[in-house]
């Protein structure tokens, strides 16, 4: 399935997700730069390693022998001080089996809860090297989860600059001038727009 | 590096891995059957799968694929009911980071505290098309850590067929009566010497 954002004439990039949220925030920071984002599900691996640097490297090179087109993919991850990194670069299986309440229960009584979401976007095209953009975003782990914008861990996240709210708080708009993924994807758009 | 456990006369089987605990445990049930084990460290890589199976076959492939020989690889989770099979997959990942605290803390105060570890054996050679072999045990989280054998999760393991000890608190043969990985272990091997 292709899905493309409706920009009418200009650039495109072609982003390998099965995140529909995901691809909203893409879609959103992408067109500030004028930049279409086309949705491209494939089916591409993800290796385990603790740096998520290596996981999107490894996917979007298989995803680009597999479709033979320019792409990108994003990968991220919440790493929580008190809990050596955890979910890290198992965020999306930790939201899955015990979610929000799970690491709730685990950082019950812990009082430093500092944490960053870290996300990583590797672009590579059959004719071109591989590049990577990363983003972070430092913040602390609420004591409940509050509100229902975003996805995954957002309910439980408050970023250092904006502390009194979670990231589910916030619209995709507000979301996007603090995110990790924001922060990654206006450094690809920047070299993407001056190079294509 | 190759590690060859000593065993005169007779077969041996290549098992790539880079957990000594695992080589101890193989070499054990192996020797009952005449097999020697050798320990191969290669690089693997690993892929993200919540399936174990699909883990080890790729696993499997990719190694047999870097050193051109007849290969065994072993892939095992513990999976937790009321966590929604949390660690599964990732039980090495999640030992490192919040280890057997982290998972006692996410238990308390759960009364439904079964759980099975489950083990898959993916054997593959140059020649032969890639075999799976299966092995679990059933039985329930304990309230606290006990006994210091064994490795990862083991302190917090008791195993249904013999409930009042963890697996930390068996010796290596006492495990392989009952593990999950000594049981696709023994299936593995009866398939090994029947065949080469």
């Amino acid at each position: 399935m292709t899905r493309v954002s409706s920009f009418p004439k200009g650039r495109v990039a072609f982003f390998v997700t099965g995140n529909i949220h995901k691809f909203k925030e893409a879609r959103h920071v992408l067109a500030e730069y004028k930049v279409a984002t086309a949705l491209l599900r494939v089916k591409a691996s993800e290796i385990q390693d603790d740096d998520i640097e290596n996981i999107a490297k490894a996917s979007v090179r298989d995803a680009v022998e597999r479709c033979r087109l320019p792409i990108f993919v994003e990968d991220a991850g919440l790493f929580i001080d008190a809990l050596n990194g955890f979910p890290g670069p198992y965020s999306s299986y930790v939201y899955r089996t015990i979610g929000t309440k799970g690491i709730l229960k685990l950082m019950k009584e812990v009082e430093k809860r500092d944490a960053y979401f870290h996300s990583v976007i590797a672009f590579c095209s059959p004719k071109e090297s591989l590049r990577c953009f990363h983003g972070k975003v430092k913040g602390k782990i609420s004591q409940e989860e509050r509100g229902n914008s975003g996805f995954g861990f957002d309910p439980i996240f408050k970023p250092s600059d904006s502390p009194n709210r979670t990231f589910a708080e916030m619209t995709t708009e507000e979301k996007n001038k603090f995110s990790h993924r924001a922060q990654a994807l206006r450094k690809f758009a920047e070299w993407y727009t001056s190079t294509f």
